[in-house]
């Protein structure tokens, strides 16, 4: 059962700005990594959510807190918990550090839509029950 | 005085992603120009911050809601409003339209920190007196 | 008849790294923006030619002289040049410029494949007819 | 002794455009992370680079061919090679891959430049030194 995932990732020369550090745009991008290893832990390819179901997850609602600067060639590490699972979102808590300090701490909603219109729809029952564990 | 401020930038290939949309982080570029160029309407250029003040603002927190996709070659409207001022912090209420149609909103605070430590530090005098309109 | 396009982005933080200066593979998207409204200039519409004919413009080549840093504020100007026409790809002359001064140039072979299979496709007459001014 | 590295990276979402497939600049960074991770192998760090020797390396000239398109989700290899050293640059032949089909290649040449004035410097004789496997 996995509902918490840690991954770790490189800072690149991409991911600064000339402020010398990870340009803060960016951290979202290490978190929706996060999210997709995530995923892929729990064995779900997002390929198949395509073409199974017809459903993509996107960004609905982030509330995020930029504590401290990432910088070049530093390892950040993203700890992505489910917090909640609704009919057609699902509620993460994520978390960035590098060498244990926290740099960057976010309450991520993902919500379930139709892959073409973009409307919401039910997360599909055997995803579900993926997330709730019970396989 | 220019306490909110309207800029338009075009959607490009880079911006997109394999759903068809503006990658949601993206979202967060287009706000960035938004307050940039606000400053920029107030005659305040960033490279000044740095060498007279040795300060730099850099984003703290931010609380996003995504609401529509913007798709390639649509043209998105940044409305960048002045919420609140702290001593060393700035409130900044943005929304992003396409076609008088709201994709994104945002409440974002933007801290004031000196160049090199990145610890916070007050607003200057006469930077905190222009975002006041006192000029 | 357009067969050359200039057209002027600004540099925001987003483009910037920690070097100070723009980040390298960003000189591309400034070019494929340049392209992208070269394009727009002839009145054609990328959405169009997907709807159309089925196809998308994609890189093929790209030699790339990076000669001189552009910095974070400067106004980046983008002139597209048309060298070349064959059967389904189309070769640009690049040039990025801050106030007159070279900073990075190119040439750039643009190629038009299927949009699903992502196989070369001849240019569809009608398109090769607008590209050679022929209208 | 290490001439050559191979390096993996994933594709994530960030990575793609609305074509479907990874947007053409990002190969870019790939290479630009291939080239760091190839630093890091024979143990130079970036950082170390500007205190010690007050140096960075920039991208010079790229000759670049995208042969097919790398997809979300897919693993990258990214393999460099040093093809040459001269006083202040140095040649590399890289080539990123999926699956062991070659999706793009590329010989870049990377320049050392005083890390302030951006102008030339020759490559200090201990990087130099290892670069060349003589230590």
């Amino acid at each position: 059962m996995v509902y918490s995932n840690e991954s770790t990732y490189r800072v690149y020369y991409e991911d600064t700005d000339v402020a010398g550090v990870v340009y803060h745009a960016n951290y979202l991008k290490f978190m929706e990594r996060g999210r997709t290893d995530w995923l892929r832990a729990l064995q779900i390819e997002q390929s198949d959510l395509q073409t199974q179901y017809g459903i993509v997850f996107v960004m609905v609602t982030s509330e995020i807190f930029f504590r401290k600067p990432a910088k070049f060639d530093d390892q950040v590490t993203v700890k992505t918990d489910l917090l909640g699972l609704r009919g057609a979102s699902v509620r993460f808590e994520q978390e960035i550090s590098v060498s244990d300090v926290l740099v960057c701490s976010a309450v991520n909603v993902v919500g379930c839509v139709d892959m073409t219109t973009f409307m919401p729809k039910r997360i599909p029952r055997p995803v579900r029950r993926i997330f709730q564990g019970g396989e």
